[in-house]
C-alpha cells in the first residue's frame, strides 16, 4: 500500500503537533463558553450539518442548475451566463397546482424535467415551457421506474410487476398468485449491488426483472403491537446455512407479451444474478453470477430475445470470497469494450479494461481502491484512495497514454460529480477544518470558481478539539485511522474516562479527512460532558484493498478486535486518559464488536452499550453472513469460535444491549440469546427494546436511545 | 364486620408491644451473628421451610396413612395402633420395580391404591398385598382422570377427548379436526373456580366434558427462540371486549357411545358454564350459568340423558359482579337437599341449604367467609375467618340446633383435612412465631394429639423482626393487614430505605398470622441488607366478604392504591423510616399496582420493580378482566382512567419492568406498549425481559431476576 508523507502532509496543513502519538491533523477546540449540544440537538440537529447546495447537471451538457428564488435556473458559471428555466408561478399555471416552493425535479433529457407531486407524475419540456403529459400514479405502486426514454414506467404492487403508459392505462406483466414468488423487486437482500429488480432496456421496449421464489425460506415473526390485539408480521428470513432465495431473471417484451427467462444454470438452484447490464445494442444482457459459496463469479453473456446463454466472458474465483458489486460500463463510441472493476486481480478495486472475448487489461495501476466517474473520447476519471485512505480524491487517465492527472487539489474528502460531455466536475469537499466547500471545475484544470463555502455551523458550541491520527494494526501491516475527540476544557493533567464508539464491518469506513472527520454529533454531547471519544477503523473496513478487507474471514471480530486493542493501547499510554474507565459503545456489527470486546477483554471494559448484536453468524442472513463466515457446516469451528453464546459466562462488567423489536436486519433473537444465555450463567446485563423500531433506531426514539446510552454510562463508567 | 379484641389478642401472646401503630404481634429478631440468605437459598431453599408431614385418610375412616421407613404404614393414634400395610420390598415385588423410596400413592377405595410409575399405572390392593392391574398409559395422554370407581380413565390428547380401560384399550370420544374445537379440557381460563374439562359419574358410566369452540378467539404469538430458526406459538387469547369461546357441556354415555349436549339457552353464545356437579342418582347435571357479563347466574339441572334443560333451581345478579366459585354439595343422606356457597346474599361467602324447588336457607350466620370441609349425620364443618381476617379456624355447626363449635383452640392460621367420617381432622397450623404444628384432633373435642412440631427452620441465620399489624383502610371502614420487615441490627434511631412489596388484587390475602406472617424470604434478604419491607393488604382482596372486594369495581388499582397510600403515611411517620427513599416492587396484579403508585405518587415513589405487569386492562383476558372491569364498550372511562398507557409521562422515578417474554397471562403487549409511551414522551425506563419464561420467572430464571430486582434497589433507592 502506497503510504502518504506524514510530515510534508503535517507541514502542508500548518498546524501544531500534538503530543499524542500517531496523530497528523488537529481540529482546535472552539469557544469553551459556547453552547452545549442538547440530546435533540444530537439527533435530530440537521441545521448542525454545514450548509449544503441542490445541484445537478443538465443531460449531456455543462449546464448546472439548482431551485433559486422561486424558479429554476440554469447556469454556466465558466461562461458567466445564468438564466431562469422556469419560474415556479410557470411552473403552477403549467401543472394547475399552487405549490409555495420549486419541487424536486429530475431532467430526463436534455429538454424536459420530471416532477412528482400528489401522487401525479408531470413530464415538463423546459424549451418551450409546456406540460409534455401528466397521469396519476397507479394506486399501491412501489418501485416506480421510468423507462430511460420511452414514456412506460415500470413498478411492482405487492409481489407482482406492472407497467402503466403515459395516459395511466395500468398492464400486468407477472401475475402470480403464490405470495413466495416476488417479481420485480430487489433481491438477496441488497447484497452485491443490487438495489432493484428492474431492468429498463434503453428504448424502453424491453424489461428485465428479477423473478425471486422465497417458498424455501424460513420466515420470522415481528411482533406489531399498534394492533387491537397485537398481530404478527412474518418476513423471509434467509439464514446462514439454510435454504435460500431462488432468483431468476426475465426479460418481458412489451409489443411481444413475451416473458424469457435466462438460462442461468452455472451454480444450481441458489445461486446469485448480479449487476445485469443491458448492452448498448439491447440485444445482450451480461449477468454476474455468483455461487452460492460466493467463491466463484462468471460475467455471463445471454440472447435478450431467447434468453439463452451466449457465453462466459471472464470468471473470478478466491478462497475467501468474490464479491461483484459493480455492473460493466460500456465505453463511449465502442460498444465491444467494457470497464469491469474488481479487487480480485492486483490487490486493489481497480478498472480492467475488457472485450467480449475475454481480453481483460488493466487500467489503473495503484495501489488503492478506485471508483469510476466517467469517460470522454480521451479519458476516464476515477476517484481513489490512492493519496491517503482518509482522502478521495478524482483523477483523469488517459486511455491511450495511461497518464494521469489529479483534479482535486485540495486537501480532505472530496465528492465529484460530472458533467455529462465531461468537461466540467462539481468538487465538494470537506476536510477536518473545512466544514464544505463546493467548486465547479473544468477537467483541463483551466477553470475553476467556488459555489459553496459553508460556515463553520457549530460556531457558537462549546466545539471539543479532535485529533484525526494512525496507529498500527495488530499483525504490523497496516496504519489504521482514528479520531478522538477531547473533553471540554480539556486539561491534559486530569484523567478522563473514556468511551469507544466501534463499529468495525466490512463495507464501512469510520474515519476520513473530513469535517470533524466523520464526528457522530452524539461523541461531541458526550465530550461536552467530560469523556474522551475514541472511534478507529480496523481490518475488514472497506477502501483499503482487498487483504485488509478480507482478514477477518472466517473468523469475524477477531483481527477486529486484535485492531481496536492496538488503539485501546495507545489510549492506555496516554497520561490523560483514566485506564480504569474505559467504555464501548456499538450498534449492528459494532454491537456484535461491543459485547466481544467486553467478554473478551473484562479487565479492560468497564461498561458496554451494544445495539442490534450480531450474536451467533448462524442467525444472519446468507448473503453476508456466508460471504464472511463461510456457512455453518462448513467452517463450524469459526462459528463457534465467534459465537458471542459462548461468551456471556465471561461478561463481567455492566453491559446494556438495545434493540428495535422489528428489527428485519439483526432479528431479534440474536440479543434475546445472549440475554438467555447470561440468565442460564447467572450473569447481570441489562437490556432495552424498542417496540416499534427497526434495526436503526430512528427520530424520537432515537433521542430516547441516545438518553439511554449516555445514562448508562453516566450511571455505571 | 366482626371485630377482634386487641388487648385480649395481645395479652394471649405474652410479648410486648412495639412503638409502632396498629401492631398487635410481632416476632422477634434472631441473632444478629446468624447466617445470611444467598439468593440461591432465597429462591430455591426449600429447606428453610419449616418441616412438613404427608399424611392421608384412609377413605371412609379414621386411618391415617403415611410413609416410614421404606413401608406405607396406617395409623389409628386415638387407638394408639400402628401396622404396615405394605413394605417397599413388597410393593417392587409386585410392580416387577426396583424403587428405592415408596412412591407417591393415591387412594381409590378402602382397600386400593393407586401408584403411578414410569408412565404406567398400577393399582394395588392392599388387604391381600396383590397387584389388582395395570397397564401402560396412551403416550401423549394429559388430564388423565379416573373414575371414581369403575376402572376407566379419561384423557385428552391434543383437542380431542379419549378413554381407556384398565388394559389400556384406547377409545376416541370425540374426534374434531378443527384444532379450534377443544374437547375435555379446562375452559374459561380457569376462572369461576374451573379446573379441568372432564366429570365422571360417580358409576364411571358417563363422563361430562366440556366442548370448547375458540374460533372467534383472537390468536396471539409466542416467540420461540429455542429453534434453530426461531418459531411460533400460537396462543388463543380471548381479551376484555372482544369474541370470547363458545362453551358447551356434551354427555358421553360410555356403553351407548351416545353424545348429548346440555341445552343451555339463557344468556347467548358467550355464556360462563361453571361448576358442573352430578346428582347423586347420575340422572341429573347442575350448573352454574353465567352471564358474559358476570351480572347474572342460574343454577340449572339437565337431563344427563337427553341434554335437556328440567329447571332453573336460584338465580343471583349483582349490578358489580356475582362469581360462582364452588359445586354445590349434595347433603350426605339426603339427595334432594344440597350445600350452595355464595357471597352474593348477606355480603360474606357463607354456606345455604338448599332444596331442588329453590328453598334457600341460610346455613352459617357469620359475618366472615366461610369454606365448607365436611360434614356428617349431624353436622357441617366449616373454616372461616370469623375469629379475625388473618386467622382461619374449624367450626363445627350442629345441623339442627345451629350450635357451632370451635374446633382449632390455638392462635394461627389453621388447614383442616376431615376424615372420611368426620370423626377426626388434621390440624395443620402456624402462626407468626409458630413454624408448624400438626395435631390429631377428634372432632368431638375429646381427644387430640401432637403429630409434628417441626422446629425454627431459620434457627441459624439471622433473622429479622417482623411486626403484624393493621392500618385503616382509606375508606375508614377496615382494618387492613400489614407485615413489616426490619433490617438486621434495627437501631430505631437510624433511617432506613423501605421498600413496600405489593400485589392488591383480587383473590389474594397476602398477609396472615401464619409463621412470618407469609414472608416471602427475599424480604429477609433485603431485611438483611439493610432495607425495612412492608407487605399490606387493601380492599379488592379476598376473606374479607363481598363488599371489601367489590370495592375496586370498574376502576382497578384506585381503591387499592389510596388504601397502601394509607400504609405509606403509616410508614413516613415512623421515625426510623428515611420517607425519601421509598422504593415499590410487585408482580402481575403487583405489577400493575407497582407502576399506578409510582406513576400516581411521584413525589413518594423513587425507585420501582414491575414485573408482568398489566398495563391496560382492555388486553387482559375476557374472564377476570370484565369481572373486575366490565367490558371496554361499557365502562369506557374506568378503562381510561387506570390505563398505565396514559400514566407513563408521569413517571418521574426509576423503574424497572421485568416480564417472560412468553407470557401467556398477561400478554407481552402490555409492557411492550407502555415502554413505547415512555419512548413517544421521551422518558426514561428500564426493562428486562426473560425470553424463555412465562408469567411466573421461576427456577434458575428467578434467581437471576431477584438479583436484578435487589440491585435495582441497591443502585438507585
Amino acid at each position: 500500500m502506497k503510504r502518504i508523507l506524514m510530515s510534508l502532509f503535517l507541514a502542508g496543513m500548518g498546524i501544531s503537533m500534538s503530543a499524542q502519538p500517531g496523530v497528523f491533523s488537529v481540529k482546535e477546540a472552539g469557544k469553551s463558553d459556547g453552547k452545549i449540544l442538547t440530546m435533540e440537538e444530537t439527533i435530530l440537529g440537521s441545521h448542525l450539518n454545514p450548509r449544503n447546495r441542490s445541484l445537478q447537471w443538465r443531460p449531456e451538457s455543462s449546464v448546472l442548475t439548482f431551485v433559486s428564488d422561486k424558479a429554476l435556473v440554469a447556469s454556466q458559471p465558466s461562461l458567466g451566463v445564468e438564466l431562469q428555466l422556469l419560474t415556479l408561478d410557470e411552473l403552477n399555471t403549467l401543472l394547475g397546482t399552487s405549490l409555495q416552493r420549486f419541487p424536486h425535479y429530475t431532467w430526463v433529457d436534455a429538454d424536459c424535467i420530471a416532477v412528482v407531486q400528489d401522487k401525479t407524475y408531470y413530464r415538463i419540456n423546459l424549451k418551450d415551457k409546456s406540460l409534455v403529459y401528466s397521469f396519476v400514479m397507479p394506486a399501491g405502486a412501489e418501485n416506480f421506474t421510468a423507462a430511460p426514454k420511452g414514456d412506460v414506467f415500470a413498478f411492482t404492487r405487492r409481489n407482482n410487476l406492472f407497467y402503466c403508459d403515459k395516459n395511466g392505462n395500468v398492464f400486468a406483466i407477472t401475475e402470480d398468485k403464490d405470495t413466495n414468488i416476488v417479481n420485480g423487486q430487489s433481491v438477496s437482500r441488497n447484497e452485491f449491488g443490487i438495489a432493484g429488480g428492474i431492468f429498463w432496456s434503453a428504448d424502453g421496449k424491453k424489461l428485465a426483472y428479477y423473478r425471486k421464489d422465497e417458498s424455501q425460506v424460513a420466515t420470522f415473526p415481528l411482533l406489531d403491537i399498534n394492533t387491537r390485539t397485537g398481530s404478527l408480521k412474518n418476513i423471509k428470513y434467509p439464514m446462514a446455512g439454510m435454504p435460500s432465495e431462488n432468483i431468476q431473471l426475465v426479460v418481458y417484451d412489451l409489443s411481444m407479451q413475451s416473458h424469457k427467462t435466462l438460462k442461468v444454470n452455472d451454480f444450481g438452484r441458489e445461486q446469485y444474478l448480479t449487476n445485469v447490464t443491458w448492452s448498448p445494442d439491447q440485444k445482450s444482457l451480461f449477468v454476474q453470477v455468483l455461487n452460492r459459496d460466493q467463491k466463484e463469479m462468471h460475467l455471463n453473456q445471454y440472447d435478450a430475445s431467447t434468453g439463452k446463454f451466449v457465453k462466459t466472458i471472464l470468471t473470478e474465483t478466491h478462497d475467501k470470497y468474490v464479491e461483484p458489486q459493480d455492473p460493466i460500463v460500456f465505453l463511449k463510441g465502442n460498444p465491444d469494450q467494457f470497464l469491469y472493476r474488481t479487487d480480485n486481480r492486483d490487490g486493489y478495486r481497480n478498472l480492467y479494461l475488457c472485450d467480449l472475448n475475454g481480453k481483460v487489461e488493466r487500467l489503473t495501476k495503484v495501489d488503492a481502491d478506485v471508483e469510476f466517474v466517467g469517460q470522454d473520447a480521451k479519458a476516464i476519471y476515477y476517484t481513489s484512495a490512492e493519496v491517503s485512505p482518509v482522502e478521495n480524491h478524482l483523477f483523469r487517465q488517459e486511455l491511450r497514454s495511461g497518464r494521469r492527472t489529479r483534479l482535486t487539489p485540495d486537501e480532505g474528502w472530496h465528492q465529484v460529480r460530472m458533467s455529462g460531455d465531461c468537461n466540467y466536475f462539481l468538487d465538494s469537499y470537506s476536510n477536518l477544518n473545512v466544514p464544505r466547500v463546493i467548486d465547479l471545475r473544468s477537467t483541463d484544470a483551466k477553470f475553476h470558481t467556488n459555489l459553496l463555502t459553508a460556515s463553520d455551523p457549530l460556531e457558537d458550541y462549546a466545539m471539543c478539539e479532535i485529533d484525526l491520527g494512525v496507529v498500527k494494526s495488530a499483525d504490523g501491516a497496516y496504519d489504521n485511522y482514528y479520531r478522538l475527540i477531547k473533553p471540554l476544557d480539556f486539561d491534559p493533567e486530569k484523567k478522563y474516562p473514556v468511551i469507544v464508539y466501534v463499529y468495525g464491518g466490512p463495507h464501512s469506513q469510520m474515519v476520513k479527512n473530513t469535517w470533524c472527520a466523520e464526528l457522530r454529533r452524539w461523541e461531541m454531547y458526550m465530550a461536552q460532558r467530560g469523556y474522551l471519544v475514541y472511534v478507529q477503523d480496523n481490518r475488514g473496513t472497506s477502501n483499503r484493498g482487498a487483504d485488509f478487507e478480507k482478514a477477518i474471514h472466517g473468523q469475524c471480530g477477531q483481527a477486529e478486535m486484535a485492531d481496536q486493542m492496538e488503539g485501546i493501547k495507545l489510549l492506555q499510554s496516554l497520561p490523560y486518559v483514566d485506564a480504569e474507565r474505559i467504555g464501548v459503545h456499538g450498534w449492528s456489527y459494532g454491537g456484535f464488536m461491543t459485547i466481544s470486546l467486553i467478554t473478551n477483554y473484562p479487565e479492560i471494559f468497564k461498561v458496554a452499550v451494544a445495539g442490534g448484536p450480531v450474536i451467533d453468524w448462524k442467525w444472519y442472513e446468507v448473503m453476508y453472513g456466508e460471504r464472511y463466515m463461510d456457512s455453518p457446516h462448513r467452517n463450524p469451528e469459526g462459528y463457534e469460535k465467534v459465537s458471542l453464546l459462548n461468551k456471556a459466562k465471561d461478561l463481567k462488567g455492566k453491559l446494556l444491549i438495545c434493540q428495535g423489536a422489528v428489527d428485519n436486519v439483526v432479528l431479534w433473537e440474536h440479543s434475546l440469546s445472549f440475554i438467555r444465555q447470561c440468565i442460564i450463567n447467572n450473569v447481570q446485563v441489562d437490556y432495552f427494546p424498542y417496540p416499534c423500531a427497526e434495526h436503526n433506531v430512528l427520530g424520537k426514539d432515537r433521542i430516547h436511545l441516545m438518553d439511554k446510552v449516555s445514562l448508562y454510562f453516566e450511571d455505571y463508567l
